[in-house]
């Protein structure tokens, strides 16, 4: 069982709300999370919602922002929350780009130097955080379930897709879906991998939907008025979905845009999704 | 009408959350305020709830942090939350000490120099922010409730007492209930009205409880751990109330602490309590 040091626990909605650190070894570096506790854990292991966050995100934002232990509490979920890349890594201009580097680990395997030894998100998040969590709180490793926001939308999608049976259910809040065919989607690619775009293909979910990988049926919301949505494409999703048979709820919600007002605003929904199939 | 400025709006819940600014005549300084704007305020005045705010934070803690759009959308109250001070006066020393200056106004009016030509916290909310909010948006001066946290509870039940009718509903979290018996608020009171313990009697709950003053039935929800327990005086509230036949449901609760973890928690609670009043 990993070590881990308590930063913070607050009594929330009966359970409780904790920021955690431990050494990673995929990182090579301490990593934070944030965990919810439900009142229900008290009584043995429940189910585990990991949710991954977007660009500029720390473990907090979510946490502050999302509403989600007041569902948690009552569900009866875990809810864990990752930081979105490593920290003070020591490689140089790591903090420069808000898109890039400190905060935008975009949940894959960098294999370009100098990013390859530390920018480790996907493993870190598939091989080693739930062994941690799942490892020090009773959350049950049988009943897990992934969603996240934005940068973290493709995260959840693309784990999912990618660990058939690891998750039983999955959701996003205005997922970038293609970050072959979005801006800053392309500088992470081709920063954190290299020029090789064959590469780059595992870290799309349009690719890897039209590969022919599937997960459990997706629940996504995404805001009319987006500020971000030329990054996002929606629609490409869409059609993708449809052309493979992969299940897909996208709701068009009429003039909200990018933020945790967004987000908060449709948490409710998200829940009820993950629990129909992790509570059934 | 008072002109404001619309710093921000975000969709939220089916309703807007802004921030706005405008010109204050009674602090003399340009002044924020967050409001919740519910659905149902499209089709006319809605009850609203004003939130006063504890020391340190700005209009943006509880907006962020307390989970009441929901509620607010949910009941269909407009909430505003004032900022908790004055800012940028040009006072020497006034951002020095988090418990006394800048986040500190403690919604009083003060008297010594140099605080006395800004921090008018007290007239502030009580004679400008109303015309200003019922003035730009649709929320009904007759259906008016009032609440906040730990300094801004003291501000809710104090002014409560001393403005009989004007707020139908009043509840709190946390609050300092008697500025004269813990450390900050005697420093505030001293700093912000001088020496003469007189004229502190009227920024005191327990004071102007024990004067013979009421108001309508008080909700107050309070953290059995609270680090700030020794400055909020729980006690002295309760002995006070049923000495004066002041109706009070003081609520005690385990493992709480005095941060937006615990607010949030009990939030739906009082929503409840302004709904039974405010909508009945």
């Amino acid at each position: 069982m990993t070590a881990i040091e308590t930063v913070s626990e607050n009594r929330c909605f009966g359970g409780v709300q904790g920021i955690y650190r431990h050494q990673s070894e995929e990182i090579g570096l301490p990593m934070r999370f944030a965990l919810y506790r439900p009142p229900q854990a008290e009584n043995g292991p429940v189910p585990v919602l990991y949710y991954l966050s977007g660009l500029t995100c720390t473990e907090e934002n979510f946490t502050i922002k999302a509403g989600a232990q007041r569902l948690a509490a009552e569900y009866g979920f875990v809810v864990v929350a990752p930081d979105t890349s490593p920290r003070e890594t020591g490689i140089p201009g790591e903090d420069d780009d808000w898109a890039f580097g400190t905060g935008a680990g975009f949940y894959l395997d960098a294999t370009a130097e100098p990013w390859s030894r530390h920018y480790r998100m996907e493993s870190y998040v598939v091989k080693e955080l739930p062994g941690v969590v799942e490892g020090n709180f009773p959350a049950d490793s049988a009943r897990r379930g992934v969603f996240g926001h934005s940068m973290g939308g493709h995260g959840a999608l693309s784990l999912a897709l990618k660990n058939p049976g690891m998750f039983r259910s999955v959701s996003a809040f205005a997922p970038m879906v293609s970050l072959m065919n979005c801006e800053p989607g392309v500088n992470a690619l081709k920063g954190y991998l290299g020029e090789d775009q064959e590469t780059w293909r595992r870290y799309d979910c349009c690719e890897l939907i039209a590969s022919g990988l599937t997960c459990p049926p997706i629940l996504a919301d995404q805001g009319t008025v987006d500020e971000f949505l030329p990054n996002l494409l929606p629609d490409r999703l869409e059609a993708v979905c449809a052309e493979k048979g992969q299940p897909l709820t996208l709701n068009m919600r009429e003039g909200y845009d990018h933020s945790y007002w967004f987000v908060q605003s449709f948490m409710a929904d998200h829940f009820a999704h993950h629990a129909a199939a992790l509570n059934p």
